[in-house]
């Protein structure tokens, strides 16, 4: 039987949780490590700081999972080095309330569960419904994690690489097609609010929730725009390599430490 | 004059943001937006869930700075949106106290100030000291920060590039080198370390500090191991290029989301 760790940042009790939880069974054990609350836009973080605690609870479906004071990623750590230490085949964070399209890669703390799987050489995905509706409808996702599980039970992803997938909030029988897609550029559009305490000092909100979209052929955010199924396949390798052979024409590596 | 923002993850009070201010206030006006406390292994995460403050302070220069209870890529859009709008010519995040080298990039709270600038198409760098001493000599690196800024100020990087700059722990004579570099493997070894509290119950702790380095040749973990500086060029596109053609191999868009 495959033993997969399914994982995410909203949280243990969240629904989406439940919903892969129930999809995924059907493939081999669940093990559930999730963070006892919320954690959306935690990033890539770990906990170094501080002592990390794992306490059993009950889900919804009657089942066991670990809830931890930690980010996703570090459930994702607990998990692979402690709890089913050398024993995962698959880890699956998800499935999220809301899109993980675009720059929100670098701030996702859905995606950065699977990065941190990535880093054990463990074969992973993330998976989100694009959609922040309070009583979204998980199904479609669910289903789809089941069939890209049986994939990559099958198939190994090379070092480092981890999937991305982002289902269209739409119903079944209006999904438009599966694609393979590169990372968009969709982000926030930096929308700061400046407001004023009940005792008159000042705070500020950042975000807003309206997206810049560049809808480039071939992008997650295009195939989403499409009411598609987006994959993207994702590397921790961020190196810009167009940029290697100008940096040295800018005489960056003239620099002597000796001269003012 | 130049507007150089300066942001970092260890606090506005430490003695490496203090450094650069001191190295950059030559080259134009230097604004500090910083987080109020340490932040590091934050990672790029954005704070979507509270208020967020700015408080002005005073650093130990006697120049002003602007404390936040936000994290580092808060810092830059406060800077970029509401304090210094439309005026930012460089954001320069550091000078880090310990590494960020390898995979350390998708977890650093350092180069993800740097990465929001880049969404915000300002010219930008991280730069680390690769030590943890209490007592690190930031003046080698504090050198290199003016060099290199005095650079990115006349040369525009592409959209959603950074440079990320590790200086090793050396003494400035025994400085072996300048070197453009691609991201390293770097992480930690995955140690987690189990132990029980006062009341018996049992607690983890994540990390260690023992880096598993793989040297391979040109990057930025190899440059440091052989105390030279490492400039890397960072973009924030994730694609696996690699793998978008396996995927649509192995049947990935076959789905028919009516089949069980």
């Amino acid at each position: 039987m495959a033993n997969i760790l399914i994982t995410n940042d909203d949280g243990v009790y969240s629904d989406g949780l439940l919903a892969l939880y129930d999809a995924l069974a059907e493939l081999g054990d669940v093990i559930v490590v999730a963070p006892d609350r919320p954690r959306s836009a935690s990033g890539h973080s770990i906990t170094l700081h501080k002592p990390l605690r794992m306490d059993k609870v009950r889900l919804a479906n009657g089942e066991t999972a670990y809830a931890t004071n930690g980010t996703p990623s570090d459930c994702v750590s607990l998990a692979a080095l402690d709890l089913a230490k050398d024993k995962l085949d698959l880890v699956v964070s998800g499935i999220n309330r809301g899109p993980n399209l675009g720059y929100d890669l670098t701030y996702s703390g859905t995606v950065s569960a699977a990065m941190e799987a990535a880093v054990y050489d463990i074969n992973s995905f993330a998976i989100s419904v694009t959609s922040y509706d309070e009583d979204l409808d998980y199904s479609l996702a669910a289903r789809f994690s089941k069939y890209l599980a049986e994939i990559l039970l099958r198939n190994e992803l090379p070092r480092s690489v981890l999937l991305n997938v982002n289902v269209p909030d739409v119903p079944i029988d209006k999904l438009a097609g599966i694609e393979v897609t590169r990372q968009g550029k969709r982000h926030y559009d930096g929308r700061v609010e400046k407001r004023t305490d009940p005792m008159g000092r000042t705070y500020y909100w950042l975000g807003g929730d309206l997206p810049v979209d560049v809808l480039a052929d071939g992008t997650d955010v295009k195939a989403i725009a499409e009411d598609k199924i987006s994959i993207t396949p994702v590397h921790l390798d961020l190196t810009a390599d167009s940029m290697l052979q100008p940096l040295k024409d800018w005489d960056i590596t003239s620099f002597s430490p000796f001269s003012e």
